[in-house]
């Protein structure tokens, strides 16, 4: 007979029974098709009432570890497969998470936000109103493609404020431009080669790597993405951002822009992907007509984000899709679901549509412009001024320095860390090691402490 | 001399001369090379003022249209490629959108969530208080596996109403259980080979035909996948739904899960991957072990999602990465951004921290049972009392009847659909034909009119 010490605490006696017997079952001190006790001698021995052991043996049962003979018992299955060690506890120390940089006060790369700078006041009564009025809609599962209301206030935006005739169907919503990226390559198909711009963005030759596809990194010139070196390589799609290079800052000329789209046209299964991701903060000027705008062979993929203009804490960027490859998403990938949860959809979809958006984006403009000058008006009054040459453009959140120096990037780079600066060399961001150029630099100046400048520009002009 | 038509409307005069000399070049009116007028000229001759000249030149030249010399002026670019049509608005009836089905009033295999059901005063309340209180928070970035705080709220629930263990660091966090498929294939390698239960969950084919992966579809026992099937295959991965299968309801039992796991143990590249989709709604009984706890080897990746718990709208999943693969992760992908917003999982930690979700829990699985036994109770008040069968398990939000009929599957959903009824044979959950089981449907409950149920049942009796 089966007799098991029960303990006044907490876990439930049918519980306790449970797991008494399942762990005499899994170590084999009950055997295979051994009979188990009847739950009223069970119980009585036990002194537990028979409608405890009797939920007992139905968990044990629905686990498959007994079962039932009608009008029998119940009986011990055959396990012939026994865990060898029980479960460990996890123990922290085994796993290794990403290095995060100590000691850095002052990062010029960064290009987190401003916590002041975004809109929480309205952001907070657009959802409290979103979640009042639509609850229905809140709950009615998004197309693949994203909510309606949210494509239609991006497509009117998109015309107002970028020139850009779209149908809603073109646009697809997704959970950051990194996710889009893995849908194009689902679209376009795993046998494409891609090419991107070098210098470039280094997430997205690492995003290609995990994805097993081919992908070139092609020379710059002063005009951007090198046409020649485009016409060499046996690359089908393009990855580029025409409107600001990033880090360079380039903005690419027409000429170049219908030498690209030209390129694109001469084989059916050529594509550009244009980046325009942080095309809103052009300063003073009327933003560059994009490419897809100027694209009359549907031979253009535009893709933006929301995580540059409003927080990269929310994740919501969306694809402009030419419409051959509009109908392949319908067809072929539209069984996802939007990786984008409706509260948010909604949320900047009123954000948008109620002129806040637009509101937001010249604020930020604004701002960034003055920080901008700011910093640049600092820099001349400092020792660096005479060390260094900074290389202007027209938009984004950053520029470049070149720095007057005999010493390696790399030296300049350590000892600034040892003072608790992170300054990122150009170098940093060429994706192969073919015609890096030395001395440049890169300063994001989207959240940097202006009364803290002028003490770094000391330390760096100390140190080159 | 450039002479154009200026108009009094909302468009800015320096837009209306940057676009009358842009169309002038692209469509080859002004010449490669040739100087434009001075500022002062073209003021005076189109009655404008030299700084709106001045900024549309500035303008055309800083897209590359125009170029200026030193002391000289502007000269018209060389643009070689010219576009050969302007961009068409694009007509709409050029995307075909997946066709909705149209007439079906009631469906008896839809998963949508009754908005009712939904806490929506609780999470605009949490909402709030996250936008009130953790501005800073929500600013800063997540890391890739997501916020450590929803992180440590999903460890804690996984260890109170699983009996879980795991570390935060063990925990990632995706938008949605079809994004962490994704980085599950990225992680593994795509030379895998993986495994499904046939029948089961169809959109799992999908996605891994879309990444190119090889996947058999193995056959299924009584006790779930089955292990000779699985030994047959060349399967590295196994990807499962033990605890309770979709569509077929089927709970794995031990002696079957300590066969899967020794199956696991035999190579080092073979893992399983368990889907825990709806294991939350267990009627009357505590939750089935997961595989993931009497997993002694780390061999189990364990996936679960909120989508199905809270409500589809809501885009959060999770998956619970062996250490050997949590290191793997941080190592090679952890490059990507968390691609849920801070926004919601900041609002869905304390929504667990604070014991709301266990309380949602506890009134949803209340909830679904009573619906299911009203179902029933229906089902037997109605002729089809006397010509069906009910699949009873004892779990989710669905359950497998047997129809006594001598009509072929197909025949029968189509003359329901005719009377605006979908009902989904469990055929149509087949990934491959062999082995096809007839005259079994899938009953969902979750979002079921009860009242307009005895009317339904009457006419699927009649049809049958």
């Amino acid at each position: 007979m089966l007799t098991y010490t029960f303990k006044d605490n907490s876990i439930p006696l049918y519980i306790q029974a449970y797991n008494y017997i399942k762990n005499d079952i899994v170590s084999g001190i009950l055997s295979p098709n051994e009979k188990l006790p009847s739950k009223r001698a069970f119980a009585e021995n036990n002194g537990i009432s028979i409608i405890t052991i009797q939920n007992a043996y139905e968990q044990l049962s629905s686990e498959g570890y007994i079962y039932a003979k009608a009008r029998s018992g119940y009986y011990v299955s055959e396990i012939k497969t026994r865990p060898l060690i029980p479960q460990a506890a996890i123990s922290t120390e085994k796993i290794c998470l990403p290095k995060k940089e100590e000691n850095i006060d002052i990062d010029l790369s960064s290009n987190k936000m401003d916590p002041d700078n975004f809109p929480f006041s309205i952001w907070a009564k657009i959802s409290r109103d979103t979640i009042s009025n639509k609850s229905r809609e809140l709950m009615e599962i998004s197309p693949s493609s994203g909510c309606l209301v949210l494509r239609e206030a991006i497509k009117e935006h998109l015309r107002s404020f970028r020139g850009m005739l779209v149908d809603p169907a073109q646009i697809i919503i997704g959970a950051g431009t990194e996710y889009l990226y893995g849908l194009i390559i689902q679209l376009l198909g795993y046998d494409k080669t891609y090419c991107t711009e070098n210098p470039g963005y280094k997430k997205l030759a690492k995003i290609y790597e995990q994805y097993n596809i081919n992908c070139n990194f092609l020379d710059m010139d002063e005009k951007g993405l090198s046409i020649k070196s485009l016409n060499e390589s046996k690359a089908d799609i393009a990855h580029i951002s025409p409107n600001h290079h990033f880090p360079t800052g380039i903005t690419m000329p027409a000429d170049r822009r219908y030498e690209i789209l030209a390129w694109a046209n001469e084989a059916s299964n050529r594509y550009i992907i244009e980046d325009d991701y942080d095309s809103e903060f052009r300063i003073n000027k009327k933003p560059i007509p994009t490419l897809f705008s100027i694209d009359a062979c549907q031979k253009v993929i535009y893709i933006n984000t929301f995580s540059k203009s409003l927080s990269p804490t929310i994740r919501i960027s969306y694809m402009i899709l030419p419409v051959e490859l509009a109908n392949l998403y319908y067809k072929r990938l539209s069984f996802y679901s939007c990786t984008v949860s409706n509260f948010e959809q909604y949320t900047l979809a009123s954000f948008i549509k109620e002129g806040y958006f637009e509101k937001h984006i010249n604020r930020m403009r604004l701002y960034y412009a003055r920080q901008r000058q700011k910093l640049i008006n600092l820099i001349n009054l400092s020792p660096l001024k005479e060390k260094i040459d900074i290389l202007e453009n027209e938009s984004g959140l950053h520029f470049l320095i070149r720095i007057h120096t005999r010493y390696k990037d790399k030296v300049i780079c350590e000892r600034l860390a040892a003072l608790g600066i992170k300054l990122v060399p150009l170098y940093d961001y060429y994706l192969s090691s073919k015609k890096v150029e030395e001395h440049y630099f890169l300063i994001n100046y989207s959240n940097l402490d202006m009364e803290k400048m002028p003490a770094v520009f000391d330390k760096i002009a100390a140190i080159i």
